[in-house]
């Protein structure tokens, strides 16, 4: 009974084309399916038959995120222990996105909906898997290998760190602190041996920071940067190092507004792994390692 | 109940001083304790405390891998399977070794020691667990991030492998087959998201052919090439990717004779990995991804 | 009768032993001599007595720019061209600082100080000139191989550049117009193969807007931010690329003030490459490829 | 009166149409232009209209090489200064080969053609010369900058040596001596800022050892031979360093066998560089730092 990672992040988006072009085109994605108001893509160095589904919507969000778990029926195990946690969830029919079988759909303390599955059509790989290349001729774009990781925001973010951990068992990798050590900032979560697959800060409910994009190194994060300017994407945060993960990364907004990271790098974790402790009055190195402070539409621009 | 890493190798080594300049000055790793005859140590980003041991003999060699479980009660669990599996497994009482705790010793089918253990000293790391920079200063030799992996030899890789995956729950990433895919040649085994915690390839039972550190980037292999070059450390692999997990490497010979490894990013593996193939006929690039040919040195040599 | 590079620059600092601190264990030149109010340094891989002299004062600032010409009897070419140009110039006897010869004396038409020599002691480099490794044990901090190039303000920038063109013998690699054509707000100069060795953009005559460092890669620019980060020196501009020379680049403040710069991997020149031209309506790209924009204090901070 | 650059090899090959293919499609230079019997070719970011010319022969090998001089009326001072040295120069009328205007043709010492010219078309670059992106859209293959340096051999390096010093004006960064220092077995000479523009190591006259291209780091080295492996060209040496010129480098061959480099991170040279010596004792370690020790075909296979 396990959560495997991260398997797809469900954006709502204004300008469906536009946005397809974006992840398609600047992100490099591969678009393998439409349904109604809905167009499914993958990352190239992913099995399954999506990660991001952009959903085309009068505002810009997170409609979900779903975790795929590593057995059909740790469905009902999961769905017992989120239970007892006290939060809702309940059954969803297969068929309601391509590709999809069941899962359950989660509500979190922070208000956000997280689906768990285990069935989805898997795609596989242009490499292959017998004596595969180590990458696929003709990328686009940045190419990721795969998403990685979102952070959203929520009022209580310690009692969205119990939920995961002790309803979905996520172990904590860091956390930000105020300096009396009263009040949990930020929390970032794993399942395996990531830095972080899920992480809150501090700020409104129901709200997306940003999605991730794993790539493979620091001159990848450059190429993602240079591909951005090129395209004019908006760049909030040129290459630089987390000092929470320790990763690389570049922030830069989707044409909706929706924040996206292309991050490469982080330490390995495993459930060992002591949590990290950031004190608030470090925050700023510990979000920007360099910069050592805050930007201000880092803290504000949420969808 | 889960197997969270390799935790360590105990190598065995004929000149234990040569030896340990070697692992503290030219790989770069830290001395953590001494008892008779074993000499302990740590990578900087590792928090147990050894997960090198060096062992004076009389060759050179492995007395034994140890994986370290989730949970202390996994032992009794892991042992039950082991038995199951048909493989002797005995109590280790704590205190054979520095800093260690109760662990069970297992003969693998291939005739190797393995370990599982759950209770070990910590020591940290010199960044700290608060507000922690993201490497610490003085670092000596090639520095890597941590042990990361094994590669040894048996005469039945199949069996090797269905003990692994049965008895200890590891899952495979790749394999290498004959060309009329009878008989396995090759097996990669992880346990969590890296590429191979633990590997074996066709070749005499009890054989380590090599122990593999974690380093960060292909210019941190550069590094650790240059590093060796000017300490005269007979290099066997120059700088080059594998086909087989994509990674990054250099092989080597630590003063006795056993080969290391410095290794850096293979891909991120998942418990529903599809196992990927390679057949005999590409086994060349599947090794060496450039050279395309294996070397006699690296099928013969082996400790 | 050619300028070979930028051989030095004075740098005003207001704290000497702070100062030599700084440019020691944290841009990890080495201290090659002291001579009154004066300390001089070189970069490792470098061979002359010194790239940097620092000398204490009551404000920050350059005190001047020097240039090593190819032979001693440069010189009094020069001389006359410079002349002829309308310049002042001047003798300066050997003896003034250490280590270094005879030289003239330049006042440019932006009012900087720039000499040229032809003798300096020289000192050669750690890892000698018989069998060499390719790079010295026991560095410190961010260990640039080298002083790269100077970026001064001028009033007048045409007539700077026609200056270095004219009467030194700089090319022209790239230059920012005003989006009319009628203005040269930028000029970027170059004598060898170098993207710059020197450069002006529009500002207050007599100024110093950095002193810039050669480092190898992208990974070494990383590696520098970190270490400055480390030790709380201000970093103005984080890991990024430039638009104008398309080299990879971080900025940051000595601790008087003096704008310092770790650049890498700009392109190549030859005494044909034909000018780029930036128009100011793009100069944020042109200067920040991947923020878009200029920052106020780049403008504004000057010493 | 000086050389700018190794400005262009032109190469038999035997198979034209192969030949093209690969150095279009797996080295990635762009086709410029047909005549008879010869095809043009340009890096991406070279502005002249060809660097490498195929021609199609019963052999491989090197027809000539040719050097860029600054000015025009450089022509006729080299001419004199070669003539001096009593080696045969001829003029060449424009229009031998496609875009280029005249030249003077040298049989250097060693028995090689080498020209000098200053006139050739300009094609300049897809990134444009206003406001350029730092890379082009839509490159191929390995994607070199451009063309870097030509390795010959010849029985007498050190005349030739002095030729290229005496009546070329290049500069010497390394040479290869004798344990004795009776016997000059390679030198490597510059003209700019780069750590060699051209080469001997002692062998048969008129014979070429390695043409090689400029890639931007060591990652563009990885991918090369990621590229080549893929392209299944036989790849000579794996990614390493050289000690001479420090530089990193990969080895390979084109369909007709003529050697090619990946070459970047060299040294920067100026015209006081002293003369780095490599004893012959160690001359495994100059040329392939990380292996220390030389290959058959490396001192065997010319073309």
């Amino acid at each position: 009974m396990a959560i495997m990672r991260l398997g797809r992040a469900e954006l709502k988006v204004m300008d469906l084309e536009k946005s397809v072009d974006y992840y398609t085109n600047v992100i490099g994605l591969e678009e393998t399916g439409r349904s109604e108001g809905r167009v499914y893509m993958k990352a190239w160095d992913e099995y399954d038959h999506h990660s991001i589904v952009l959903q085309e919507a009068d505002s810009p969000g997170l409609d979900h995120l779903a975790f795929k778990v590593e057995k059909l029926e740790d469905l009902a195990q999961f769905e017992k222990k989120v239970e007892l946690f006290g939060c809702t969830v309940r059954r969803v029919s297969s068929g309601a996105r391509l590709a999809e079988g069941q899962a359950i759909r989660i509500e979190t303390p922070t208000g956000h909906q997280v689906e768990l599955y285990h069935e989805i059509e898997r795609l596989g790989k242009k490499v292959g898997s017998v004596n595969p290349h180590p990458w696929p001729l003709e990328t686009r774009g940045i190419a990721p290998h795969a998403l990685d990781h979102c952070l959203l925001t929520g009022e209580d973010v310690e009692t969205a760190t119990r939920f995961f951990m002790e309803a979905l068992g996520f172990k904590q990798s860091e956390k930000i602190m105020t300096v009396d050590g009263e009040v949990m900032l930020g929390s970032f979560l794993f399942t395996g041996n990531k830095a972080h697959d899920i992480a809150f800060v501090k700020g409104p409910d129901k709200k997306l920071h940003h999605a991730a994009f794993h790539v493979d190194n620091f001159y990848e994060v450059l190429k993602a940067a240079d591909i951005l300017s090129r395209n004019e994407v908006q760049i909030e945060v040129t290459p630089t190092r987390h000092g929470i993960t320790r990763g690389q990364t570049i922030y830069f907004f989707d044409p909706s507004g929706n924040r996206n990271e292309a991050f490469c790098g982080g330490y390995m974790t495993y459930a060992d792994f002591p949590t990290i402790t950031w004190t608030e009055d470090r925050i700023g190195q510990g979000i920007f390692y360099h910069r050592r402070e805050l930007i201000e539409s880092f803290m504000k621009a949420l969808t």
